[in-house]
């Protein structure tokens, strides 16, 4: 495939992404399966909506839960490096006919809603309130650790729109993956923070989320993660993994679901990918299995289902 | 089930599993899988034979491969404190009518070759030689690190036959599993060396060999040996793992099959079991599925094969 | 240095290093240090005294803490195979003059105190109450996840004598230290579990406790034990590591000492010895320094200060 | 301190800390040290310079030695996005009356030499010739497994001036050390690539190279970096660690010098600083000690000696 050049975006700065509204039926089970068990931290509960961040995220939430009686996506956030990279953004949006509109939302300044081609959710805005982040207290350290919130996955039946829209707003290419030996793309890797993901585009019917994935420090919070599930009576919901990426981003991964059913990804070893001579990297969807590849087939949910967009 | 007490056996002084012989068709294609990509320490090779060690042990060989055109598994070894053990214990199988011989073994001090009430082809011997523990030489570090044999895992169609004539030689069961709220044993795992496993019989069609096992230090180590084996064209033969024990031993486990079928088990995190008020723990056969554990199933293969007798 | 031949001992059947009685002056600080920030489990509190395992241990307690005025080393426990096994022992003593008699201990079985010729408080016990392991109870896992005890490490000003006299009662000797190039024990390092250590005798004024140890997972652990320290306060009591011994017994290791300047080791991965050919390894005192070692050299406190006898 | 804002840099687009030039008296001997023991990769070997590496980079080198009789630090390069982003920065240098020429260097694009207002040797390209990423080839990974290069400290007696001239190229404060209570500035910590640090200023004479920094992936490599060490007979070369800073960049790490002196840092668990809200972070010089922190005290050759500019 013979991506454009890279844009090198000198209008919309956005800067990666940041942070995730999720809708859950039960707040109380959420907080037992995120905080307890992951070992996630609560900033704050308050309207029905819990708070959460990751250990060394000073940010004042990467993870919204919502209650709702119907789980669900409700928004992908991403960070813009000032406020006045939000009107540019908007207008942006609006040229392409697609809704943008300014909101309120607590705890974070100037926001901006905005709906991609591919009917995904998203939001931006340049900062929110702050919170010290905690990687030094290791008192609040258990679980698998979450450290900060890295990139999504969502599934759209349409990646080639996907894709051409985020290029034109800046995001590169770090890899992709391809019907074997053709131009056709099944899935898409863009980013912005020169790590390989910010979001990910996968061909199935949505818009649907596929996973947030957030990092852990080390192979052992990986493992741990899995025996805390097991120990809280959540072994079931643990996926897929502990494995490792034979494909895109090369980490070693843990897929978990929560309680409602939303993926969670948590991952270490990604690599650093921001130079000019780092071409994107094409994968055959045959690459990924084999000899030089090890673990079991990946469960059939794990290709099928997703969080709906609400 | 109401097992005997604890024979306190002043009389055979097994020590420990020790060593095992296996038969395989392609030397310098099992070097490659054992030393280069699992990390195993080559003392020698002579004879058509390979012999192999743990990166801690000092005994000449834990694991000797033998070129073979039939693959199988030729001898399980045992340690007993002194050669003055050897006596009794070859009198023990005669007076069962079990064959029992003193042989020649490269290395070795002085060794009995016995079968047991199975059809397991096993070898006692007190000591042989020695060479340098490998613990600090790091150079000589990779793969799984292998550090030490630990135990062996035998499927056996008698699995109370085979226990009962255990017991009789000193072994003390640690653990077993039961098919589910009844005394019918599908497992027993029985130890002389003060953690839970020097061998253990399973339900199915034998004498054949499950896995041998051997301690790996860390779980990085775990996932690192299945990162190798893929790196060697070898991911094919990763069978099962990462994962965890939620049954007997509650060891983190990677089960990887060598070129010629045979199953190695690395774990770590095994326990200490020693005293007086230390029971035998009891399984259902069902207690190592659901909420509390995590995983995928067991594949099949895990199941149902094994290395002939030869 | 010729030692005897090892003593098979079909006396007295000790098994291993099981327990240890240290008096402290605050329980409610030690509770912090011990259980909030090392990781062991709380079994029971009650008069004065506090009960602690480790998460793989299934006795009632391996770590007794006893409110005193003054801290101190108590007692040291050894566990041995039945209770018949005591008679012997306490004969054994007296033959010696040394003080020997069956006392009644909360929660242990039958026990015997007596005092060894350097001076040490000793109490053997075949047996003790019983909880359950933890070692799949991850939610009580964190700190360095102490496992279990596995040995102390005394001063004496006569270790001959200390050497001589445990050898007697059938402990094995796995290492020692000369002073370089001399027959001039300043360390011998004593086990009966085959593992390296359940005794260590090092020369300096005594009868003064050095230190006990436990054993803990992994290299992360032993690391996060130090950071733990520090997120609670306590980082001034990480006294040496973490380090490699590239003596005796090659573990990693951390050394803390807790709020009445008692002394905990926190290691991992020691080696395997019990086979008739495994000869005591011997050290030059200058062995462990050189560009054949790293690591800052050991602090002043570490070869002088101890807990004395209480 | 007050920190002008940020300047957002729509000039000289300096994207991150990217490659050093070293001289060394001994190629064959940095080799054994910086391959055999460390773990780099060697790109090429030619012409008295030797080529190397870090395992997940996809550039031909980020670490250049070259056979010199003196050894000393030679050039620290950075990248700028692309080839035009050249001429500005070099017009900048003329303007300010500093050394800034085109030069060719080996394996790199177009290149700019240019020195620094406090003496720093800089070099500055867009890009270099490509490698193959070696993520996921486990054949080579040992040793500390050094990821990338991820940032230097450098000696000057003028902090101030350097923090002033590169603040004007677009590098922001992430986290500085002053004189307690004051604003006297003792570190500086400047990044562009959004995790904290790519150069760090810290008063002593200079311009001296303090060291430069790797990533690696667990805390298990930098225990078996020391070991690795010690295996190679360079075990008093570990200078300082395994450690953890509690202070600037919170990460835990290893110092090891090389054969000629110049200092190696391996760490791992750096944070993410990206976003508008995030200020820099105040140290006092003594946050750095007492309780709530561990370790030995900083051993004095790390406070005075470093890598002179050849």
């Amino acid at each position: 495939v013979n991506f454009p050049p890279l844009t090198l975006n000198p209008v919309f700065n956005i800067t990666r992404a940041s942070h995730v509204v999720l809708g859950v039926r039960d707040l109380a089970k959420s907080k037992i399966f995120y905080c307890d068990m992951m070992g996630f931290v609560a900033t704050a509960e308050e309207n029905e909506t819990l708070y959460l961040r990751g250990l060394e995220e000073g940010c004042h939430h990467s993870l919204t839960l919502r209650r709702s009686d119907e789980p669900g996506c409700m928004r992908l956030g991403m960070r813009v490096q000032t406020d006045a990279d939000l009107e540019p953004l908007k207008a942006h949006f609006e040229k392409h006919g697609l809704p943008a509109e300014f909101v309120e939302v607590a705890h974070q300044k100037r926001t901006l809603h905005a709906t991609d081609p591919v009917g995904t959710l998203l939001e931006f805005c340049a900062s929110m309130e702050t919170r010290p982040r905690l990687i030094l207290k290791m008192k609040h350290h258990h679980g698998a650790c979450p450290m900060r919130l890295d990139h999504y996955q969502v599934f759209t039946s349409d990646v080639p729109r996907a894709l051409a829209f985020y290029m034109e707003m800046g995001f590169r290419v770090s890899e992709y993956i391809v019907r074997d030996n053709t131009d056709d793309l099944f899935m898409v890797f863009l980013h912005r923070k020169w790590n390989p993901h910010d979001i990910v585009f996968t061909e199935s019917p949505g818009p649907r989320l596929h996973h947030i994935a957030f990092t852990s420090p080390e192979s052992y919070h990986l493992f741990h993660l899995c025996d805390m599930a097991a120990s809280f009576g959540f072994g079931d919901l643990v996926e897929y993994g502990p494995g490792r990426h034979f494909g895109p981003g090369y980490a070693q991964f843990v897929y978990i679901r929560d309680p409602d059913g939303h993926r969670i990804e948590c991952f270490n070893n990604h690599y650093q990918t921001m130079d000019i001579e780092d071409e994107p990297v094409r994968f055959n969807m045959s690459d990924t299995y084999g000899p030089n590849v090890w673990g079991p087939d990946r469960p059939e949910t794990r290709r099928k289902e997703g969080s709906p967009r609400k």
